[in-house]
């Protein structure tokens, strides 16, 4: 770690006004592609950080919770979904959790930025070997334009975006969430990072999917999560259906029966996710 | 604020390695009790924040979140409790809380610093404003000492505490579980801040506060909240009973039937936040 009287910091502006920071061992990786800047860190606390335009994405440490909740929570609440679509997620956890499930048949994988995957598969291993699997077809190309394709196709869509701003942005407008549901099946769902509730900003944010998600889907709901290197550490999900619901619909016994480990889902938490904080309630409501 | 060239930050490592720093506008107050250094700083984004020994205890932003579930939850199961004694919480909060409810006939408060209550009353009126309640009594006190004295007399016990270390330690012993079932009626719960599960040190403390607490109480279980500004944002509470079942003796219609609002509190997240990640129940069922 060289002489003591050197420490690399890696900092995170959670708003303008507050900040994480993280020591670190060493910077692994850095390069820009097409669409974004791509950071790999080495930290104690963490292990390795992937980084895009600055923004943490995600730690070896909690990716789990992020990865387990975008994925069985979906899962338990239809286990016969078959077809599976994963837009973003380059990094390969969204995918790693899928191909546990041996009834899932086909997962595409559709990331805008081919260096991204590139770099996840070199550096973060934990993540991107889930990539390798058969079943596994990776399309580098747009989220926003690859959905228009299909209709009736997939049991479930993941959407595994960064934030409202940059490559992403098409992810979060209501053209894309609308294909999205001509792209499910009768009783598809889509899942996707939803945000956070607490800063000002994100709030805005937050309101504003949920809004437009809404609108296109009969059933709408938001769920959350513990993610301590996520700003607030509040972190919410969006589920949204044509015909299910998230908790009424959970199938616990069946996802029970799979017998997969898991270190943050369970089914009871399944359930105690969707009961929001009042606060939370209100946005919500109010966005509408 | 001052010229441009200056930036008041104030910086709290929640590990050797991790950091969180918020821009102050001023230090309003710094001050050495018998016990403890005391700060209160001002923010843009979370308020005035109360600092004890450098440690951040609570923000006006979100300290709603903190004292709405240390209060309303064991309240919520027991809407009956009359006596109820709360130890630590020099800032009010709690007592801010339980005041609402017209059915308690008595709160002792046990403080051990006196300075903490008078900077409290003077920078932190949304907190410290429920002490000027006529039920309130406060005793300044250490609360090991103080709990010798009592047999069957208090409904609830709220153990408002610091972390393990410094002037709050004696709060963690066997001795002062033990003292507090002693203390407690017949149907008398106790709850207790429970540090978090997620980082080492941390979790390693929590593991044996709920050893303790389990070791003296048939019914010892943990309940969480998303609190942005302390340690990992996921912060545990302890909820430990002679006979009461925090979900199954839950009075959700009591409950809501007082009509009291509150932010983050709701009779659904009662029943949610029991419901515990894998890994922070498998950390619980090893401390056993």
């Amino acid at each position: 770690m060289g002489g003591e009287l050197m420490q690399l910091l890696y900092t995170e502006n959670h708003t303008p006004q507050v900040e994480i920071s993280i020591k670190l061992n060493k910077q692994l990786y850095s390069g820009q592609s097409e669409y974004q800047r791509i950071d790999v860190l080495e930290s104690e606390e963490f292990g390795r950080i992937l980084c895009l335009d600055g923004c943490l994405m995600l730690t070896e440490k909690d990716e789990f919770i992020y990865h387990e909740m975008i994925v069985h929570v979906p899962m338990a609440v239809q286990p016969s979904s078959k077809n599976i679509l994963v837009i973003g997620g380059g990094d390969g956890g969204a995918v790693r959790e899928l191909v546990r499930y041996n009834t899932v048949e086909r997962i595409d994988l559709v990331e805008i930025d081919p260096l991204v995957v590139e770099v996840c598969k070199e550096y973060l291993q934990t993540t991107a070997r889930g990539l390798e699997d058969v079943r596994v077809s990776i399309h580098y190309e747009d989220g926003l334009k690859y959905i228009r394709r299909f209709e009736n196709y997939y049991d479930l869509i993941i959407v595994d975006s960064t934030n409202p701003y940059g490559p992403g942005e098409g992810l979060f407008t209501k053209e894309f969430y609308g294909n999205c549901f001509n792209a499910l099946t009768g009783f598809g769902t889509i899942v996707n990072q939803h945000e956070n509730a607490f800063y000002a900003e994100d709030a805005k944010s937050m309101q504003r999917m949920h809004k437009r998600i809404a609108e296109v889907f009969p059933i709408s709901k938001v769920y959350q999560a513990h993610i301590p290197t996520y700003p607030s550490g509040h972190w919410l999900f969006g589920f949204a259906s044509k015909r299910l619901h998230p908790v009424v619909d959970l199938d616990a016994e069946s996802w029970n029966s799979i017998g997969l480990r898991t270190r943050y889902y369970n089914t009871t938490l399944h359930v105690g996710c969707f009961a929001l904080p009042t606060y939370v309630d209100e946005l919500l409501r109010k966005s509408r």
